[in-house]
């Protein structure tokens, strides 16, 4: 199967400069997959130039005039930029000509646009975005992470559904299990939105574990970890804020004397290791998941090593049908009781 | 002054194995506070009499016939269990024989007989857990951690009063910055609750810096954060999962092969270093804010050094009067607009 992915190329901190390279840098490692670069012609072309590079069939230029800003409202960006390269990008996954698109660009406006564009799967309220994270004994998927700051029961249900189809896909488990975020194992913990989340995945047929606390995230005692995304979300920043003290105080350690500059030194390999090893660069790549089509968000400071993850796990959920896969699980469900 | 401090000799996964022990290192460092050590006199005599150590006029032994298990619910512990020692101890704070209590014991339990014992100050709906977290600046109390599961604006308004009046109190800190725990830091993120909180913070004449993220915590970005309980325990959770899976990831790193022992051999002193700077028994104890009274929540795993931190953590609330604070904060805001 050949496979197309659209490239936004403009999106992200670092717009063509990091994309350009990274889309090159991966058509030398993965065969079988064209690409189309999507945004201000002349601008990657000029990037193509400077890597001695040139577009061709299997990687294609494809203009669009207009950039989604960082900063910028999700509401300027779906009404005010119909020519953007977020934009475009996402119209080629409606229209067919791509199977998939990778975007930088800023995270409610591609939310906003994708929703807008490819609509949500039969039975999907709302869209999630979905990380895979680190955990002691392998990776994690947690959903949503902050596209949906106020849920209900059924949103968590239908995020419990979605990580599971996801982690069955890429992952080729059998039947992932499934934990919901919570402030204790009891069944009498947390919210009430919580408590009738937990009795309706209970009922769902998933591999349903049961409340898991914060800490279970990077035990990995499940393979999915459903929540609001508001608690996602803090979840996760909350952990990149705690990773980087760690990170900075040890480095401080290893600078305070002659003597720990010289351990740092007989320890260079060793702290190398574990450098790679927590190397987040690695898990870049979230899913837009409940969408009609394929929707990747690359984190937007990514580097081009960081955005090449990010179009190899695009190319993972077209091969595996990740949007497939929700639509028939979610046609399973019982029909949702009236209002 | 002398001060007087009741500890639950029976709460945590240990103990009298803990506690006792941690009281008497406590009084060799600290002159100037009694203890009461409340539990089965039994017990502590024995755990005494193992140490070589006896009861006095400034450690006496109150008997308890009860004891709260970890797993019992606040409800059962609070009907049940009248002659409990984290009951008995709570009491010996409310009859004013002393002037804070310390308990390892469960969390719910302690908030509820806390609660009901003792009473809420004035204007306080709800008391709320705070602890103080290391930050690559320096410390950050944040509450709640856990004791309220669905907050409202008003509710999040108290909490950064309370946070302040703590940091005011214990850090001798003019005028604490307060931030608000949110998914973005402009006005336009977040739920409903959050959005209206903000809006109260900011009237209410607090350092309000505005909404911070996850991340902000550890950066030390204000002195307090603020939350829904139930944000908050899954951001600390997650924290201290990330951070044990860091600290195994290292330790792996440097047993992996010959070579990477001999380098922890060199970089023994650094790491060491580093392990004490990472300490997180040193930041053990968690008030119970809004009471009228001083209650510390020891962390159920506490071993003797950190149950001390949360004894001498109690003392400062004492010298530094936090209830009385809170209290005359209260009573500079607006009345509540009749419901």
């Amino acid at each position: 199967m050949d496979i197309t992915v659209a490239v936004d190329c403009m999106g992200g901190d670092h717009g063509p400069h990091v994309t350009v390279p990274a889309a090159l840098e991966f058509q030398k490692g993965v065969p079988g997959v064209d690409l189309v670069l999507v945004g201000l012609q002349d601008a990657i072309e000029a990037e193509l130039r400077t890597r001695g590079a040139a577009a061709g069939p299997r990687l294609r230029v494809h203009h669009a005039s207009q950039v989604v800003t960082m900063d910028e409202s999700a509401a300027t960006a779906l009404r005010g930029k119909k020519d953007s390269s977020m934009r475009v990008a996402v119209n080629l996954v409606k229209s067919g000509e791509a199977h998939a698109c990778v975007s930088a660009g800023n995270t409610g406006a591609l939310m906003a646009v994708s929703r807008f564009v490819l609509k949500t799967l039969p039975g999907i309220d709302r869209p999630a975005i979905c990380s895979v994270l680190p955990t002691m004994r392998g990776r994690v998927y947690v959903l949503d992470l902050g596209a949906n700051v106020d849920c209900g029961p059924e949103h968590l249900l239908q995020f419990g559904i979605m990580g599971a189809c996801l982690v069955a896909a890429v992952e080729h488990a059998e039947n992932p299990s499934v934990g919901l975020l919570n402030i204790g194992v009891e069944d009498i913990k947390g919210n009430d939105v919580v408590k009738q989340a937990a009795e309706l995945l209970r009922a769902s047929g998933l591999n349903f574990f049961g409340n898991v606390e914060g800490d279970d995230i990077y035990k990995g005692t499940t393979d999915v970890v459903v929540c609001d995304g508001f608690v996602g979300n803090v979840a996760l920043k909350s952990s990149e804020g705690v990773a980087q003290m760690i990170i900075a105080a040890l480095r401080e350690e290893f600078k305070r004397s002659a003597y720990s500059r010289l351990a740092a030194l007989v320890a260079l390999p060793v702290i190398g290791a574990f450098r790679r090893r927590m190397d987040h660069r690695r898990y870049n790549g979230a899913s837009l998941l409940g969408l009609k089509g394929i929707v990747i968000k690359s984190h937007g400071s990514a580097d081009a090593f960081a955005f090449e993850q990010a179009l190899q796990r695009a190319v993972e959920e077209v091969k595996n049908g990740v949007p497939q896969r929700i639509s028939q699980r979610m046609a399973l469900l019982p029909p949702p009781k009236p209002a």
